[in-house]
């Protein structure tokens, strides 16, 4: 194949290749998920409010639409940053993305040339870290402790670095990690993010999944250069098989990822945008988030609980204020990926953390998932993992 | 900003600051949409499919999927590859797409560096040939008549340039001259093809909608060397608003585009897949398409018998066998995009042709859509748009 010089730089998702492996084994629990709990989909709402979509609004949602979005979706949404999330917005900073991962594309696309650097948290989502990669971009870890990125190290690389275009951060519940930034550090990052010409994608999927602890504003509410690209999503919320999300930013960008969306898919699905704004008009979709919340909150404890009971002393676990995920640390020395197939042997699946790191892989770190296991399996599936870990530490 | 280098080649679409141009007139005709008609969407049929949908299937249609597309749609579209096509295919070679823009602009991602040529006939789709832009490649136009492209113009190109990395056709009631290639004509290009190391979109949105004329394959079905990467949609023939299209290629190529895909945007959307494939399972669809297109004919008949009543003589008008455009060109000399403003005032829109061209623009093209007026609009709009013509040539 005569194929461009871009696909040389492409690599391919070695999740995906976890996930393979595991889908074989198909007698294992598996914690490897990031997959919301399909028995939370408010199925007869969803089937009612598709009944009174396509009676009321049936030709526009099958039809073609606008690039930037359903009307009154973009203003759903800027009701929603405002009542959320604190940003006041208007219709010209939102753009609607199949799903953040387009978000995420579309600032690559738009920003990145051959040699640029973006820096990210260490680990960060992979997903983000491997759109970067086609325009021959270099991504690189900062330092991140349990408040967030380390913004001494930050502007140190950025006093140094002039091809530092974009950042790439999660603050809330990031996945693998599950942590949440400090107000503190959000404030510090911004002040130094402030002093220079980047970019900040703040991609937040899990925002709304804060099950315990207070709220902390994201960095979009405190970004008055609008140097801030947020990334919302209803993938977490409402279900991920709509492909709906956004894009939160200067006109000015919002504007240029519209432009460059008409060339890639033309626009969004209308029909599943449309739906949603039928399902938030007819039903509460706020209660819809708690009872999320509410069981997740319940199966996090469960995890954490089964972990301390069953799991080696002296590892480094995070317990997580939201989001899906639980990330701890084996001791150094140790490597998650080679302990898989073991693993998978005892009956239990995991995420090796290995391939989260932009820069500098450490082999220690293991995420799980607790949203896609039941109460019953993460019982048993601690148990097995616990007993599955005492024999290395 | 600073954007990457790429933003700085990429265009606008002059068709869409046209559509804005008109939208600001409500009180004109509008022949200037490429939409289907949304009172063929059969309404209650869909919501039946939907509500057993979300009985029969609900947890799977709303979570995430595949970035290849669902095993069902993917099996659907092999199934009709086999027997509306006359393609026997694999799921190996099929990639589900959002919309067929998007399978033009993973072929453009998976294809063109900077200098690169893509050729194209002329005129050709605006969409797809601005998707080429932003990789720094080229557009030709290659010399085409009411046969379909020049194979000896083709010949003689590919013979001196070797920067030439991909062709992109539409063989089928184009957009915008609705012009269907020859039999021979295939044959005589696929013949010119198979001697270079060059690849062939084939974009078919229109296929189906043949409502004339005897079924004529497509490339894809007349390339044992598979260098045709052959682009299929729902959009003409089901709803536009599900965005469901397909890319059917080499499995190298089908594998390539998934790896693109999985960093621009994860999968299509599971949701309208999973829909689909219902509404398939449940009724006719190939009825269904019947009906689009006996509705097409009786409008493309009325309007050229109108055009042919009001119409001032000697103008080159395409006589459709399908798809949705007509095409015709005002004598050489007359500028159809200087003239719209006073069409726009005298009562009726069009699409000027101009934008159209690849290379080499000629002024005179008009393109006229007869899916999304009515019968009673094409009357009136065709006497007024002749009237107006009338004072010009």
């Amino acid at each position: 194949m005569r194929f461009s010089e871009r696909m040389g730089r492409m690599k391919a998702s070695a999740i995906r290749d976890v996930q393979k492996r595991i889908a074989s084994r198909p007698d294992v629990i598996s914690f490897a998920a990031g997959l919301p709990d399909p028995a939370l989909f408010p199925l007869d709402d969803y089937q009612a409010a598709l009944d009174a979509m396509v009676e009321e609004n049936g030709q526009k949602a099958f039809q073609y639409g606008l690039t930037r979005g359903y009307g009154p979706m973009l203003e759903k949404i800027v009701e929603r940053m405002a009542q959320k999330e604190q940003v006041t917005t208007t219709i010209d900073n939102i753009c609607m993305t199949t799903g953040s991962q387009q978000g995420i594309a579309l600032c690559a696309n738009m920003f990145l040339d051959e040699g640029d650097v973006v820096l990210a948290e260490s680990p960060s989502y992979l997903g983000g870290i491997n759109a970067f990669l086609p325009y021959g971009a270099t991504s690189v870890a900062v330092k991140t402790d349990d408040e967030g990125m380390d913004v001494e190290e930050l502007d140190k690389i950025l006093s140094t670095n002039d091809r530092v275009k974009m950042l790439y951060v999660i603050p809330n519940f990031q996945n693998p990690t599950g942590k949440a930034w400090s107000l503190e550090r959000r404030k510090a990052f911004m002040d130094v993010i402030n002093k220079y010409d980047v970019y900040v994608i703040e991609d937040n999927p899990y925002g709304e999944l804060r099950f315990r602890g207070e709220f902390v504003p994201s960095l979009k509410a405190m970004d008055p250069m609008n140097k801030v690209i947020y990334l919302g999503s209803f993938s977490k919320v409402m279900a991920p098989g709509l492909r709906l999300a956004f894009m939160c930013a200067d006109p000015a960008i919002a504007h240029q990822a519209e432009e460059i969306k008409e060339t890639w898919d033309l626009q969004c699905n209308e029909f599943t945008q449309v739906f949603a704004v039928q399902y938030m008009k007819m039903f509460d979709f706020e209660a819809h988030i708690d009872r999320i919340k509410d069981l997740y909150r319940r199966k996090c404890d469960l995890m954490l609980q089964e972990m301390d009971k069953h799991f080696p002393e002296g590892l480094k676990i995070i317990r997580p204020e939201g989001g899906m995920f639980i990330w701890f640390e084996l001791p150094e020395g140790l490597d998650s990926d080679k302990m898989l197939d073991a693993a998978l042997d005892a009956g239990v699946a995991y995420i090796p953390g290995e391939s989260f790191y932009p820069s500098d892989p450490k082999q220690n770190g293991i995420r799980l998932n607790f949203t896609m296991v039941s109460e019953e399996q993460i019982v048993k599936g601690i148990k097995i993992l616990g007993d599955f870990l005492k024999q290395y530490c």
